[in-house]
């Protein structure tokens, strides 16, 4: 029961989400570089499809009534598409177009005035599925060509929906000099990411965020709680009372 | 704005708290270890003593109306007295018994069932305070006999209190072989920790889970969200509908 101090960011995925804890993964580059400023909500869900994630999205983010007693998520990134991109007939697949309109649904949750989860303190980034390496990956229900596409519709949906798109395909594609054999040292298992893959994807992030949400940069935001040469007071260090900062 | 769907792991303190979210600290390896189970929340203070961080306890966790609608810190850890044993005059200095009172009275305020902060869920660990190595840190304000008493009369504490202590200081002084040159691995400047200090921290806070809060281990908490295997449904994955587990 952590009283209502700290504004979050929330993780929405799959497993390269989940992931996101690991030493040098995104959250945990992202909680390091907010703390005391936004608390971090990793919400990756290992082999979820943007079909399963859009009907756990309603539970996960709070209705308009919920909201006025709850932290608020300041951003929140889609990283859906590595699962969904699977061959046709695999259990986890689901059709570009219907990726496309899960995003599209899950955004107007949020941003449409008329949805019971609108929350228009909430700033939201799409990112693309991370390449896929098969040559790592013996992994006949994958293709780097096919997750390409899953991304390229997803820029295009952010243009139309004005909401950013990080690109981390394209983002890891570009430092593997667009070789297969360039993406090893950023893929564990062709299909995660090593620390190394997580630094683009939080240095991409973190350019996002100054690019298009400059509010949201960690020295915008005033730190929890004053420092403690703030609070301290050597006349009588007993009497002092710490306050909440706006935030 | 995330609805209440994971409980939660507070971690409060001071500057080596804070510091717990870099790669290998303990923050992050236990959000690793207990994604999809329960979040962790940073509240570490850096240079804050137990007398302040007493009187931001009361903004920090909910009392018993807030409780109601906001997610159940089930595991709470205090970790204060680094900046409470700076030397007597230095304007950070609480002496050994009103640190002793501040603990006492933070513990209190969870579980005595007349408190306004009253929480029955919550499970508490105290931890004491990290030796310091003045050798590796020109610190006139510190000592690492005086920072010992601290966490001695802490384990005293916890003794008549009956709550579990991870004593710190002896883990990490064992480890160092209880030589001022052993220390130097664990220790960044001679009072915060690296990432192998951390990890005695980890595997010493999860030990003490295992022996006091066995209820509280990863493998006996329910992962939120079924696994995607359950999930998906090869007749018709559109149709399927995740369900939250009870945790």
């Amino acid at each position: 029961m952590a009283a209502n101090v700290l504004d979050s960011i929330m993780l929405f995925g799959d497993s390269i989400t989940e992931h996101g804890w690991m030493p040098g993964g995104h959250a945990q580059l992202l909680a390091d570089r907010y703390v005391r400023k936004l608390d971090v909500i990793n919400r990756g869900l290992g082999g979820y499809n943007s079909e399963w994630g859009l009907t756990v999205f309603k539970q996960i983010f709070a209705t308009k009534d919920e909201q006025t007693r709850l932290p608020t998520v300041r951003l929140l990134t889609f990283w859906w598409g590595a699962n969904d991109a699977v061959v046709e007939g695999a259990v986890q697949h689901v059709d570009i177009l219907h990726y496309i309109d899960n995003i599209h649904m899950a955004v107007s949750l949020v941003k449409s005035s008329t949805s019971p989860y609108y929350s228009p303190k909430t700033r939201i980034i799409l990112m693309t599925p991370p390449p896929v390496n098969v040559a790592q990956r013996p992994d006949e229900e994958r293709s780097n060509e096919r997750t390409k596409a899953y991304g390229v519709a997803l820029r295009q949906l952010g243009e139309e929906l004005e909401v950013p798109v990080f690109d981390v395909w394209t983002a890891i594609s570009d430092r593997a000099g667009d070789k297969e054999d360039g993406l090893v040292p950023f893929l564990s298992d062709g299909l995660h990411l090593t620390a190394e893959g997580y630094k683009i994807v939080f240095d991409g992030l973190m350019s996002t965020i100054e690019a298009n949400f400059p509010e949201l940069m960690p020295d915008n935001l005033a730190s929890v709680y004053p420092s403690w040469e703030e609070v301290g007071d050597e006349a009588n260090p007993r009497a002092i009372k710490p306050r909440r900062l706006d935030i």
